[in-house]
């Protein structure tokens, strides 16, 4: 299933993705229409608490509308709808592994190391199609990073990694924007990822039973149609399982936590000259069986 | 005003300390028996968003009670309750200011340099007079941190310096507990900051009003009775209003959200040997003005 979070007429929602069409069902307007769950859950974040049952409920609200004679008043176009991230705001600061592909690690001077993690606000959310600032009153080195990224479920504690798949909701696509200069000089990166607008997140979050293997995806990013980054999740340093269970072992992941799993090589940094990105761009990720993510520099 | 979080007979509340007495005022109780405020917060971290009007809510609420037939009923001793973190979760995570006093950084091997950001999780905050783990599955080297830590009140983005007070709610104390081993080898602090109870805070927020001048306070660390840390915040290498201003230059604070505004010298890892935290000790960090937060090692 493929589930989006938007706004309609100044209403924030999610829904599935209508199949074969560009639309979503509205499946809070078909819920309380049926008055079907009293305990369906109000955003896409809550739902993923219950994961598999989330998904049965969506279902049966979408086999109610299919079969009812109004099944177009519970529909809306995508041309009708602003795009939000899935997961508007994360219950805490958005996860993010470092130098977790050896190319990238490579292109930006050093070696793949031990695992390293930081954080980037959860301010710095937007969705799909998001014009973004260039930051230019703090920065001249704004950069795109494409990557898979995981969106927690269940979660919890020192989960082992036989059970990592079981905390996970499914996989979106993140685009780690970074300020360069703040990052190297500021030496832990926090401030550097944390600008407004620089976690895209979207469109679609795909559920896990959609994607059994995320370590065969291709990621690719654009910047204005030429390819920068063209790489594959089988070239990860630490795998999702290895990334839930050492992540976990030390914070708690809880119900609709996102981590970035790291990005390939490619990104403007790792270019002579580099290519940061500029007014006007349009950087688009794509990760095999999820979408594209679409971002505009104002 | 000294405000505090606890539980009572199972339920989450806050209030203002009863002058001269060990014992909190049950505000909510107070509003729900005079009818009073509609708007009343249900949380210190949502009554940090109004200031000052919160504060002056609380004020009469307590008049109320004083002047009341019953004014013992609207009361807990300190006996009867248990301290919780004053904002047991905050907004995002918390913020730390690394290497913020010179004689600190020193002692970590290094110079005070260009403004260090990192993130705790808020799954680490614990309250006063917590018991916390000394995670011997993950590190042999727990350490404290004692520091002032700001609360944010109304908050914004891109704060200029002379306006920072005017964002912020009051002040409580922070034990920054870090583990110096996965600080180390993870490169990036994030995950050696985020332990489970590693985020000691409390026991009050003070307001701003009680603290005007938040440069002038000694901060003691003691750990059993051994004092370790004995700074200024005088000696910050940072004021309070440049935090403000700088962080904010980059990421929006927002009502709850906590600043830790760095250790001044004496940590465990300082001395030779180092004198890392061991099982059955108490650590007990105090600022002038606000109390002193005790936390003991399980």
């Amino acid at each position: 299933m493929k589930l989006l979070s938007y706004r309609y007429q100044q209403h924030e929602k999610f829904g599935p993705k209508v199949k074969k069409q560009e639309a979503v069902w509205d499946v809070q307007k078909i819920n309380e229409h049926f008055g079907k769950f009293t305990d369906f859950p109000a955003t896409l974040a809550e739902g993923t608490a219950t994961g598999m049952d989330f998904v049965e409920q969506i279902n049966k609200l979408v086999k109610l509308a299919e079969i009812s004679d109004e099944a177009g008043t519970f529909k809306h176009e995508f041309t009708d709808i602003e795009w939000l991230s899935p997961i508007p705001r994360t219950p805490k600061n958005i996860f993010a592994i470092g130098k977790n592909y050896a190319d990238h690690a490579k292109e930006m001077g050093g070696e793949a190391i031990d695992f390293v993690v930081f954080t980037k606000s959860p301010t710095a959310i937007v969705g799909d199609e998001a014009t973004i600032s260039l930051h230019t009153d703090v920065t001249s080195q704004l950069d795109y990073e494409g990557e898979l990224a995981i969106v927690i479920g269940k979660g919890g504690k020192s989960i082992p990694e036989r059970m990592a798949f079981d905390a996970i909701f499914g996989y979106t696509i993140g685009n780690d924007i970074t300020a360069r200069d703040l990052q190297k000089n500021h030496q832990q990166y926090f401030l550097g990822k944390s600008l407004a607008g620089s976690c895209p997140l979207g469109p679609y979050v795909v559920t896990k039973d959609e994607l059994p293997n995320p370590h065969e995806l291709t990621i690719v990013t654009k910047v204005n149609d030429e390819i920068r980054q063209n790489g594959k999740t089988s070239t990860m340093v630490y795998s999702i399982e290895q990334i839930v269970s050492k992540l976990s072992a030390v914070v708690e992941l809880e119900p609709g936590d996102i981590i970035l799993t790291g990005t390939p090589a490619g990104v403007g940094k790792g270019f002579e000259p580099p290519k940061f990105l500029a007014s006007g761009d349009m950087v688009k990720v794509s990760v095999e069986g999820i979408g594209t993510l679409v971002t505009h520099i104002e």
